[in-house]
């Protein structure tokens, strides 16, 4: 009840990664009060902390979006099943995984209707009503929302019956447009990925096997996680005309002629913060790129009780708001190495302590989230070191990342070589595949990885597929996913 | 295909409200293109402009609610029956107006979920988890979201079957403080519906009948419409114990001792979009206070083929966007006239002209929605003309409905003088009730009106109870309502 030990228990409470990867993860999400368990199995609460992420992720794509032309619209939740039925790959990619109403206001409903897993259905049925001319086209729409989709294993952020996302739907004149928007919008997120949350990744098409349904081309953007395994980070599918046929969008062309219109659909999601949990976390907790951290400098009264050190927290406090996201914890049932443990667990980039002493030296303390560093700075300079070691810890962030991955990337030539390395390692292997499907399913079947995509940047391994044999095509990066 | 015929029959396209106000209402949606019909019944698809002013509401309370110390969270959507039914008040006025899911992935599902109404039952379950200590409190907690509730009769955004709205829930160690945090936030409501949506309000009680399912107290902000009608703008629940006692909500206070917390919760919606075209709506379309238009200002440009003015165009906006939501609408394929009756449709509240002479004369002109003023203004002092302009329109916009309201409310102290009334007018009527629900009830069904609040600033306009002439209790608000 009273004023808590100074370095109580509060971190070593956290599973080791190394000793169980799955239990750590989830100890990261509970005690750095990203989100809680919901009541209904499969879904999560997302807490302050938690939710605090995702508006920043959500702010920082929505000024992308919006920078690029696109705008913001609101479907509704509910689908007729009919509608859903249009598309026929479609429906049969997510017919299994649907929630269906079947009871509204007391009564039967005469149509069922399922909770959107995706949105193409409806967006292309209003399409089919917006769409008249050339001039009204294109139409660039992004909507923010929540979609439902019944997972039989979840795990918070990572695999959750409802998820938070926002789903891009675009219509175009023609083929090129709508290939341009595609590439675009990966270009998008993997700028975003790995700029902002400092995760490198890896631009690649999805194979037929793995694309959206419903979709010409799905491309993605691939991470690896701490365990080598990797996570889908975002995807963007150009449809070609495979919606516009069914559902009769078309337009009048320059020259009076009716032409069914070219589709893209593009989206991330609420994974994205499981997977900033899995590149960057440690055993002390979460790590936040400063980009992306909704608090980037905790300040921490040392001796808070003694004379001007609150009030000097207050000064540089308000010397720094405008310019960085800092709060001050000046709790006082807490002691600072309590609140040290909590921040650190929270992933905090910067901690900031100020006691007496600091005071009479007109300094301060700044330590490091990702390192330890530990570093006495004058606070004539304090604005402009917060700026260079928040710039040095974001890039040391994707740094780390990058070599991690590189160090777990590894090539295969031939199936018995694959066989060697997974037997040992966990991580992205590269392998030339034909490009028949049955050679992928095999693939799947011996190694239990999949191919994550067939990457923008290709390397001749072999001149032979890695599974049958035959002549290859491509080169795949396989893996273990989330 | 070509250019437009200026003058094109654009606005004509409304209906006028004194014809039809229903049909007026209606036009105005779709003609200003907020929003279209979904294609579920009772669902609308809010498209860009449309969304553009609900992300302004978003935004503008979002930054008050975390001004005040409030948190954004969020909960899932499905809600398992066996929750639902906790609280017995609040199932009995919910349950008739949900959508259930029956079947996920698949399978017929042990215990069906409905689509959140509401999120009560939700938060509770989790502040049962969050709330140990007294220093758990308060938690204010907000959230952004959509909700379904499957009404019979229905009308884009003032009654859909599904909403976006924010819900508070907060959790509180006295009764004091709940019943201060509701009142707080009914402030908080009514002073910015009333100055940045320029909609005046009148705060009150609702009574017994009309209250929340599940509340102590409900507090509401009531506006009148165009036509006479009220309403219901926001509200604020104190629900005292009802919730955390069945969902045992509790916490160890300063002397160590058990106690059941005390909650709040309140709301505002996507109607409150319905609001703005109902209050200040014309024949000519929508009509946009400045502080919530998406765009403030609309420049369009004169002859812009001839020499300077397309440049012209741009230096001014150049000038003004820092300052002001201000786009430029430089399409070719339409004519000045035509742009003029769309963005008066749209109700941006003031358009700039810029055309060959006004750059001779280094001059625009200004055109206000509202009142259809015209000014020609000198280039170096519009920046500060444009400030003065949409502060006035704010002023004024508020105070027109003000009068109106004004205008339209009517004193009744019998019965018979309440009937004359309604058989002639459609508005606000106050009349003392005694406080039984048999005199609210009569009420109802003679005069087809409802009690819309208990207003803070009562009258003493009789003795006697209006319906039953029993000891008058307090002044009620009646009136026929959306």
């Amino acid at each position: 009840m009273g004023k808590q030990k100074q370095g109580s228990n509060y971190v070593e409470e956290i599973t080791k990664m190394e000793q169980d990867f799955s239990q750590w993860y989830t100890d990261v999400v509970l005690k750095a009060e990203l989100a809680d368990y919901g009541m209904v199995k499969g879904c999560m609460a997302i807490k302050p902390y938690g939710f605090q992420i995702w508006e920043q992720i959500r702010a920082g794509l929505n000024e992308r979006l919006m920078a690029t032309g696109h705008q913001n619209v609101y479907l509704p939740i509910l689908i007729p099943e009919s509608l859903l039925n249009k598309e026929k790959e479609h429906v049969e990619g997510f017919a299994p995984e649907v929630a269906w109403v079947t009871i509204g206001g007391e009564k039967e409903l005469e149509e069922r209707l399922c909770i959107r897993p995706t949105s193409e259905t409806l967006f292309s049925t209003m399409f089919a009503k917006w769409v008249n001319s050339w001039r009204d086209l294109p139409l660039l729409y992004n909507q923010w929302g929540n979609v439902v989709r019944w997972e039989k294993s979840t795990r918070p952020f990572l695999r959750t019956a409802e998820f938070l996302w926002q789903e891009g739907h675009t219509v175009h004149a023609t083929a090129e447009e709508s290939a341009a928007e595609t590439q675009k919008i990966l270009n998008l997120y993997s700028d975003y990925a790995e700029k902002v949350l400092a995760i490198p990744v890896i631009k690649g098409r999805k194979t037929e096997q793995e694309k959206f349904a419903g979709a010409v081309n799905t491309y993605t953007i691939e991470a690896m996680m701490h365990d080598g395994q990797a996570l889908q980070a975002g995807t963007s599918h150009n449809f070609g005309q495979n919606f516009s046929i069914p559902f009769e969008i078309k337009y009048q062309n320059k020259a009076g002629k009716m032409e069914y219109c070219w589709q893209t659909s593009w989206g991330v999601t609420t994974r994205l913060i499981g997977g900033i949990i899995m590149v960057h976390g440690d055993n002390r907790g979460l790590v936040l790129p400063p980009r992306v951290a909704p608090v980037q400098v905790i300040l921490v009264p040392i001796a808070g009780h003694k004379t001007g050190v609150l009030k000097k927290c207050q000064e540089v406090l308000q010397e720094l708001r405008n310019l960085y996201r800092v709060i001050i914890d000046d709790r006082d049932n807490y002691s600072p190495g309590w609140k040290f443990n909590q921040w650190e667990m929270k992933g905090v980039p910067l901690r900031l302590e100020i006691g007496p002493r600091d005071i009479i030296h007109e300094q301060v303390v700044l330590v490091r989230r990702d390192t330890g560093e530990k570093e006495v700075v004058k606070i004539e300079q304090l604005k402009e070191q917060i700026g260079s070691k928040l710039a040095d810890i974001q890039n040391s962030l994707f740094q780390k990342a990058l070599e991690k991955r590189e160090k777990r990337t590894y090539r295969a030539e031939q199936l018995k070589d694959f066989k060697k390395i997974i037997a040992k390692e966990t991580g992205f292997i590269k392998g030339m595949l034909c490009g028949n499907k049955e050679c992928e399913e095999k693939m799947k079947e011996i190694t239990r990885t999949t191919v994550r995509c067939i990457p923008f940047e290709q390397e001749k391994l072999s001149e032979r597929c890695i599974c049958c044999g035959g002549a290859a095509g491509e080169m795949a990066i396989f893996a273990r996913a989330y």
